[in-house]
Parts: structure tokens; sequence; C-alpha cells
């Protein structure tokens, strides 16, 4: 083959996979010949092969484009068509549930994530405009691990006001509360260990434990007071567990706030035992109460709870700001850090910090904690009005999601699917356990604003149980 | 103690702690009540007895506030102290240098990032803001996994300008090229493989290689050529090797640029042996030759080069957004991005996609190119001139560092001791190796503006290389 017919080839492919769009420009005659390294006759022959073919097109003054017929050759595989496996795969199904919400614009009952439109988008953005104007450039180095240090501060401010004890030294900013999870379990436990966690457990505890070869054990949990400690105790006493991860307020999928006796309880088991444990946070801003809840940083004096939390759910979820407070294990939490993702964007670490500082936040959760509390009221009333005899619902005290346990005939995964075609998704009970302990339960957000099509859909949801059950 | 006592205790140990800065407002008694689940009485007890302690005061109509006096305990840590451990961990090391460029405001010879000021940093920002203001709000269901579809298409496009074949479904967003590393290394290999890598290697290698719990293999690798492939396939030969790491474009340390033909031959090599190769190449753009530089991916046809690269290097290094290309490892690199940290933070994908679709990209990288030619050209000189006799330096065919080897007696260690004294730091060889090859070697950046004091940082650098050696 020629030289400029492979060049032409090229290009070609790279227009049926979409690389470039119809109507688009494509490089210059020199700017193509230098960075292909051949001659400009060579890259004039392949442009005309291309025209002659109708791939591309010539205007006058301006170049070559890639005429509007020349489509790319097949549309994007959705994400829908096969999303739903028959064997369960937790991690891909919690990501076929997020993508057919996207690719559907599906009811997203299903969603783990809050209602976007709730956050205060346009004055965040402000700060980090203003951050952008007020620099001439960024220096990396300024917000490597443990991160930005007026962020920290801030952070530590927080706690402090909401009556948790906390050290700044102690904070390292990560990539939301994902991040901080992976690293601080990465820091306890090694492959092949045991990690006691919540039965039914937020999964991504679950994909943490499973993607670093270790095994997880599930201990029952209950509705309104959260992991059963005597139980804990027992497995203790029986086997090595190298940690523990618990949600002790508005935990995932449950919705209860553990009791303060309970969570002292917890830190002074696991301490008794030298057990670290691992409290996923991110939840406590989300309270219906009328004061903060408490941590398990509050009862602990051996610098054995890694509390892990961010702005996610409270603030913004697309800036991707989480943190760790690891305790005595901060050194090795921090150097994780460093090696799993360097730093954490440094502008939006800024623009939370400024934010923080300038006290919108208060004004701003109240208005976010009064909308949930409405709303959590709100769906528990219509499940009870739409969903046959037998089901029953937890009763949230924070956070924006319900759990649901459906008579026990309903299988939660054909009704994920069954739900899907009516282009509504769910969070099916398959996600919170490796055992099959919970097929008859989902999950259901509440965070977004209740309205007529909300309603229909969590309607025709009712019928599909009915029609199961 | 009584709870007003308690209370008081809580917030001056905050403020010892430097959590509220002095001169700040603490919380309004209201406020400090509900947040404090106390009455209105203890919060108005615990106030006046910090008031009465010298840690806060009252300003009429306005509140309390940290008084001026109330410094925190101790200034924070500097990093500098103890930074360098008798024995060499290198990731410690690593950051440690890095803290000392940031808290001496040392000279940078040592770091492994380009001057920042080089970046369009303005402009980039300009297209976040406008982004920021064209939406009322962002669902961070938007950017799951694999990541911004028209920043994917504009990655696309580029590598298809610059010659590289690629698919855009290939492509995976990730918080730099460091999570794109990781994450390939994790979906080829596991706990207690033989990972190949050059020697010297980038050490960001050798971390991700070591926090997986596998095993590094060095590979002799030349100055001007690359990795050694005839010493690679006898290793090959001799024991399994799950999986090879290489960076053949302007290597970091030694800046050679491997030759198509052995790019080719190391492909090939790998392919029948069906061993998957992950190759680093950030410093892509960065080239000082008239085209583009290849990659592996142009001689892949099995699908087994998992290529990943950033715009760090090249556009900016704050946004943190990197890519992975993983042939079929594509859905289990895929899968782990998600469980790692969810999504990359959703503006600066735009903001990128938008700058690259605006086409100020080339115009920025010739300016770059020409000024890392350039100062390379002068550090090398100034190198020369300045180290004694014995001394040798790489010759970078792109890229912004400098391999120099010492006169055999100097240890890389204690120079990099002696020269931070001096607030000068440099890449110790140390950092390359986990062997001790490179006792007698640094690494130089010099992304930074020739000026009167890099010159004199780098003559005292001679002298003392001249005193040790």
């Amino acid at each position: 083959m020629n030289l400029y017919e492979k060049l032409a080839d090229e290009i070609e492919e790279a227009v049926r996979r979409g690389v470039f769009a119809p109507g688009e420009r494509i490089a210059s005659v020199r700017q193509a010949s230098q960075h292909h390294g051949v001659s400009i006759k060579t890259v004039l022959h392949a442009y005309a092969l291309l025209e002659s073919r109708g791939v591309v097109e010539t205007r006058p003054q301006s170049g070559y484009f890639v005429r509007e017929s020349a489509a790319p050759r097949a549309a994007r595989k959705t994400a829908l068509a096969g999303a739903v496996a028959s064997e369960v795969d937790v991690s891909r199904l919690v990501l076929s549930t997020l993508r057919s919400i996207r690719a559907n614009d599906a009811v997203p009952f299903g969603s783990p994530y809050p209602d976007p439109s709730l956050f205060p988008w346009r004055r965040i953005n402000q700060y980090a405009n203003a951050i952008a104007r007020r620099h001439s450039s960024w220096n990396l180095i300024d917000d490597l691990p443990p991160g930005n240090p007026e962020l920290i501060r801030q952070i530590a401010r927080r706690y402090a006001e909401n009556g948790v004890p906390v050290d700044p030294d102690e904070i390292i900013i990560t990539v939301g509360a994902t991040e901080a999870i992976n690293l601080s379990l990465q820091a306890v436990a090694k492959p092949g260990d045991t990690v006691a966690v919540e039965s039914p457990t937020y999964y991504a505890m679950l994909h943490a434990i499973e993607r670093l070869g270790m095994r997880a054990i599930e201990v029952p949990t209950h509705p309104a007071d959260g992991i059963d400690i005597d139980a804990l105790a027992e497995i203790i006493g029986r086997q090595p567990v190298a940690a523990c991860m618990v949600m002790p307020n508005f935990q995932n999928p449950l919705g209860f706030q553990m009791p303060d006796a309970r969570k002292k309880r917890l830190v002074e088991l696991l301490a008794a035992h030298g057990i670290p444990v691992i409290e996923n946070d991110v939840y406590q801003e989300l309270y219906f109460g009328d004061t903060p809840a408490s941590t398990l940083k509050n009862f602990d004096t051996n610098g054995l709870v890694l509390h892990c939390a961010s702005f996610s759910k409270s603030l913004t979820a697309s800036y991707r700001i989480g943190w760790a407070m690891p305790g005595r294990y901060r050194a090795q939490v921090e150097k994780l850090k460093f090696l799993n993702t360097l730093t954490t964007p440094s502008v939006p670490q800024v623009a939370v910090a400024d934010y923080l500082r300038h006290d919108g936040y208060d004004r701003h959760l109240r208005q976010v904690r009064k909308a949930y509390r409405q709303r959590a009221r709100i769906m528990t009333a219509m499940v009870q009005r739409f969903f046959p005899a037998g089901t029953r619902t937890s009763a949230p005290q924070g956070g924006y999601v319900l759990w649901v346990e459906l008579p026990e005939r309903v299988d939660s995964m054909r009704l994920y699917q069954a739900a899907l075609a009516h282009g509504i998704t769910i969070g099916p009970g398959y996600m919170f356990s490796t055992k099959n302990d919970f097929r008859h339960f989902i999950r259901l957000n509440y965070s977004y604003e209740w309205t007529a099509q909300t309603e229909s859909a969590l309607r025709t949801l009712g019928e599909l149980v009915a029609q199961m059950a």
C-alpha cells in the first residue's frame, strides 16, 4: 500500500469511529505533513483520495471538513443492553443502574446520589472562578498530601462546631470518600484478612474489600440501632478480624442513627481487641434531629477510628472532595494517597474552603435537611399507598434513602428489570450483601422533588410489585 | 466537670490546635447551643469562662472572637525536619523532596513537575468558568467512568492527529496518569507477581508495584535506546513475568526516545509471550524533534498495550486529568476506576475538552517545546561548567529532566542533604531503583526559566559535588 493510501485509511477509520465529527475541520495539509512526518504531496494525495471516497470535502479558504454524510459506523453502544447479568456482579450492577439513569433519563429511585439541584452550584463556582483569577498559575506542589491547608482548617473547624474532637494535622484530603475508604482499608488490613461489615451494608464497602483481596464477614444490623454488637463480639471471639467498617450515622441503606451509648460500646469493644474501625460518615450533616450526630471519633481514645467523609452528599458531588481522619494510621494513609492519585485537584479544594469560610454552609444545610425530612415523609406515605400489603419501610433519621421490604415472593432483580423497561430505576437488595439475604428488599432515593412524574413512576413500581407478589 | 467547663475546654483545645485562627469569629451562642445540644445558659457560661481565660473576646454587636494573643500552641511541624531517613524509603523520600520545595521555597532541581508558569492557566480557567455559568447544576452521573464523552473524543482526535491509532471507546478518564498506571497494573497482575521495569525507572512505577504486593525485576536500560530487549527476553525465558512497565518516550529520568524499530520489537516480544505492557506516555507531547513520537500502541495488534497518559505535563497539572487506553483490559480498568475514585471531577474534564476544541493547544505546545529544548541546552552546558571532571549527562530528546552521573565517590543522598541545607533540591539516584545501582547519579529538572538565582544554585551544587568527589 502507498503511503498516501495508508494515511487516507487511517483518517477514514478515525472518522468512522467518531473521532472526527461530521462537519468538523481536520488538520491542514501542512499540520498533517508535520504530524505524520510525510511530505505535503503525500497529504494532498491522501486528502484527494478521501474526497473521492466521500469522507471529506474542501471548503474554499478554510480547509478540509468531514462530510455530513460520513457518519460513524454505528451509534455508541448504549449501556442499557445487557445491563443485568444473570449472575450478580455487584459493582457492575451498580454501574449499570447509574448508566441507565443517564442513558434513559430514567426516574432515579435507584441513584445513590442526592439531587444535584439542591447544591449551591453557582456560589461554589464563583469562588472557583475568583481563585482562578487571583492566581497567575498554580503549583501542584502546594496541595500535595495532606492537601490544601486552608481547606483542612475549615473542615477541622466544622467538626469542632459540631462537637467532634479533631486535630487538623490528622486530616488528609482525598478524591471523595470513596478514595478515603479504599486507602483506610489498605492501611489497616492486608489481602486474605477478614473485615467485619454491617448487613445490609453500603456496597462501596464490599467493593473495597473485594478489590483488595480481603474477605467480608457480614454482621446482622438492626434497622433502628445499627450493627449488632453482641454478634460482632462473638465473631471477634471466634476468629481473627483485621478491621471493621461501619456507617453509624444514617446508614445506607437503613437510615438509622446509632445511639451514642452504642457507638461508645462499639468503639470500646474494638479497642479492647486492638481492631481498627473505618467509619463512613458521609451523611453526618444530613440529620433530621435537632443537633448534629456524634461520630465514633467522639469516643475514640486509642486512635483506632479511621473516619472518612466528603462534601459529595452535602455541598457538591462533582468537585470530588473527601477526606480521611485516620487516627494512628495517619502516616500510612497519607503515603497511600500520594501513591494512588498524587493530589486532589487544587481549585476545587480552595473553592470549597472559601465557601466554608464565608458562612453560607449552615443556611444551605438547614434547607437541605428540611427538604429531605419532608421528602422522606412523602416517599414513605406513597410507598404505603401504592405498594401491596406485606410491604414495610425503614424510618430514616437522616440522609435520603428509604429501605423497603417487599412481600417475600418478589425478586428485586426481576423487579429491577421490569422497572427499567418502564424507565424507572431502583436499588435491588442484592447490592447490599454478598449473600442473598435481601433479595426481596429495595432501596429508593427520595432526594428529588416530588412531582407528578415521580408519583406516577412510584405507582407503576407498586403495580409491578403487586404483580410479582 | 461541669457541662460548660467541658464545652469551654473543647473550644480552647480547638483554638490551641489552630482550628480557629486568631481574630476569627466563633459560633454564636444560639448556634453553639444547637450544635452541641446544650442550653443557651451553658454556652454563655462556657464563653464567659473562655473570656476570663483570655481565649476569646466579645465585640459589641458582632459576637465572640478568638483573641489575637491566643495563638496556636506550636507552629505546624515543617516537613523538612527528619525528611531524610537513614534507611531509604523511596516514596517518603520523594514526598519529602516535594515538601522541602514547598516549605522552603527551595530551588526545584529535584521536582518531577514542570514549571507551572508555562501552562495556559488563565485560558483553561476561563473555560471552567464558562461551563459553571452555563449549567445550573451538575449531575455526577453524567461523568461516570469512562468519563466525559466530549473530553474522550478530543483526546482520541489528538491521538489521530499525532498518527496514533485509537478507538475512543477504549479511553477511560482518570485522576492523573498516576491513577491510570495503578489501575492498569492491578488489572493485569496480582499480588506476588513479577513485573519487569526499566532500570533506572520512574519511581511511580516502583511504588505501584510495591503497593500492590508485586515484585519488580529491573531490566538494564540504555540512556539513548531504552530498555535492553535481549536482557528482557532472557528474563522472560527464565521466569514468569506478569507484566512489563515502560516509558518509551522521553523516559524519566533518562530522556531517551525509543526508536520505532525497537518499540515494535518490544511489543512483538511481549505479544509472543502474551505479556501485557503498561506504557507510561505522559511526555509524548514534549518532543524536541520535528514530528510527534510514536507510541507502543502504533505497533500493538493484540490489545496487550495499556497506554497511560495525562495533561499534567503539557497543559495543566492541578486539574489532575489523566487517562488509560487499556486495550483488551478496558472493562477491568473501567471497573477499577469506578471502585477507586468513582469519577474524575467534572468541570476540569469539560474545561480541558473545551480548550482542546478551540485550538490553542498546538501553539501552546510549540512554545513549551521550544522553551524546554533551550533550557535543556543551558542546563547541560552549566553542569559541564560547574561540575567536576568525571561528571556525565544524558542527552534528553524530550521532556524536562536531565540525568547526571557524578564522580563515583559522590553519594547522592549525602549530596541531597548538603544541597537542602543550601535551599537546593535534587532527585537522588536512589529514587530510581530498588537496588543501589544509581547512588552517584542525580536527576535535575530544567523546566524553569534560567535566572541568576538558578545559576548560583547550580554553581553551589557543583562545588558540593567537587568537595565530595
